[in-house]
């Protein structure tokens, strides 16, 4: 090591100057692990899916991580200990069924601010235990450390799947359906709706609680489910999707990556896209527009898949499954098709943690 | 979902006692993890030795996680990024060797606060990049996301062994023979000289650095490298060692890992314990016990293991290996035969986070 190198860095700190939010997040991961060489044929795909993707013997092996840091992913405010664990399980897990893989073990590391006590760590981790527990996952390693500030939840996940039933975000073809399971939305409103009771507590500590209305919305923020059922539904079907990605970030920015790595164009069609009546509801009492929070207001944790026209038949009347749209060429675009018939760009506002 | 409960935890947090320092990390992983079930055939091992196992065809796959927070396990005021970056990966590569494993592949994440910049994460991933290049392991995912404070990096790192090498905490007997690569202590005092440094420059920025006395020991606190070489030279040896860990958190407490996972007891003599001629030096400079640093110092990255005494012929004579102890019955405890003869009790003071 060159001694003059730590001796100049010691006196003088080297200053530059590209703000992190003018690049965002997809960008920032792209720019940064744009040199990655790799050496070992078994990486049959690395950065860039839901999952990086090892090859074995007979099954791959497909690895996920994902952080989650209080006051940017989540606020303790309303989110139980117990729930946060269990939530921080199914965003990893979600990414593996994303892949049409089985998870199979998972690593956990977290770092606290000595504000947390033993049973709050217990509560966390009983969410986590609870997760492993409900979808068959084995906790296998993890780390804990203190914090300067607050929580951070590091995950990763691992899982299994047959080379030829693997799907990846890039294999979605022109004149595939679009699909997606169960219904968009909820989750945002969910928080919210817990934000505006915080609000209400804060000024008014006996205000009674109105919870009832958005029993589902609160339970898709507080405690969503990765679609696992849905990977056993596809061998049941005997369908193998073209390409798939969950939905994290807002249907809209999940088309755009799907579009991105297949190459393709899409068009969505707005009264297709499926709402819970709570959702419905909920958005005309808080004066939002559903279709904006169907597309831009993630963690519904729903599976996205494109199937080519004639595995029609295997998802027609199911109802964990909705048609919203079809592929494209790649020079025709990805289009929202609204309900009056207007072809509108669609664009990525999905939430952003860089630009917090 | 119970909206009671969600309603008591809005309005009452619930709030307990105990706190994190009074357990310490290795008794905090213990408890929470105890509750872990084992649900796949292919989880051989869980928490608890430096990697994580999982069965394959043919080889093993071991996987492992490391979490490193600004101003807890590092400070950029000394610290180069572009060394941060390659330390981070060399952690946790250091904990698949641990295992007699070849690394394969390692996930990134980071959170970051909006004082860093692209270029300055760029450096960050410089040394990521390098190490990965150095080491042949590919980059194949990870996660960026915003902090509320500082800068945080969490690595998974996956290898692979054939199931008849791979060497755990828990396979040591008695009367097998302790043995450890390289020097110990050298990080740690490397630290100390480069604190002093800051401070110094702190009083009088125009203070001549003086580092060249301190290369080695400066050298192995910014850039460390794990042992890949020992695993390629058990190889070459036709060597397989009985049990394996890494120095990560200073002898003592690695010997006692070893100890108790393999239910043995230990004698290791001070005397054999090998230092550099820079870490004796140092010592007496800054007035510090070389044995006492050699336990306690932490982040030397070398190996500790045992072996069969039949065993010795292929260890004698190498530079890279000096025998420092033996194992003994468990009842016979762990204990330091000093340079005067006296037998002390060894006990635990390795670096502990949740205690800082």
């Amino acid at each position: 090591m060159n001694m003059d190198y730590i001796c100049t860095m010691l006196e003088n700190k080297n200053e530059s100057r590209t703000s992190l939010s003018e690049l965002g997040e997809f960008k920032l991961i792209e720019h940064l692990t744009r040199g990655a060489k790799i050496h070992h044929q078994s990486t049959l795909k690395g950065v860039g899916d839901d999952c990086a993707v090892i090859g074995g013997q007979e099954k791959l092996k497909v690895v996920t991580t994902d952080l989650l840091v209080e006051g940017i992913h989540f606020d303790l405010s309303y989110m139980p200990l117990k729930h946060l664990g269990y939530k921080a399980v199914m965003v990893n897990l979600s990414d593996v069924y994303a892949m049409n893989a089985n998870a199979k073990q998972i690593t956990v590391s977290i770092a606290v601010s000595n504000r947390f006590t033993l049973e709050a760590l217990e509560e966390l981790y009983a969410g986590i235990h609870l997760a492993c527990e409900m979808y068959e996952v084995d906790l296998v390693g993890g780390d804990t450390t203190s914090s300067n500030k607050g929580l951070l939840i590091s995950i990763t996940a691992l899982g299994e799947v047959e080379a030829e039933e693997c799907v990846y975000r890039s294999g979605a073809k022109p004149n595939d359906l679009l699909v997606v399971t169960g219904d968009l939305g909820a989750a945002y409103l969910g928080l919210q709706v817990l934000e505006r009771e915080r609000q209400v507590f804060e000024v008014n500590p006996n205000a009674q609680h109105e919870l009832d209305k958005y029993t589902y919305l609160v339970e898709r923020q507080l405690k969503p489910e990765a679609r696992k059922d849905i990977v056993r539904l596809f061998e049941d079907l005997e369908l193998v999707p073209n390409s798939m990605i969950d939905i994290s970030d807002g249907l809209s920015s999940e088309v755009l990556h799907l579009c991105k790595e297949s190459k393709v164009g899409c068009n969505v069609y707005e009264n297709k896209i499926p709402l819970d009546q709570q959702v419905i509801s909920t958005c005309e009492e808080f004066n939002l527009d559903s279709t904006t929070v169907a597309l831009s207001g993630g963690e519904d944790y729903e599976l996205l898949f494109t199937i080519g026209q004639n595995d029609y038949d295997k998802v027609k009347g199911n109802p964990n499954f909705t048609v919203i749209g079809h592929m494209t060429e790649q020079e025709e675009g990805v289009h929202l098709i609204t309900r009056a018939g207007e072809k509108v760009e669609m664009i990525a506002q999905g939430w952003n943690s860089l630009k917090e």
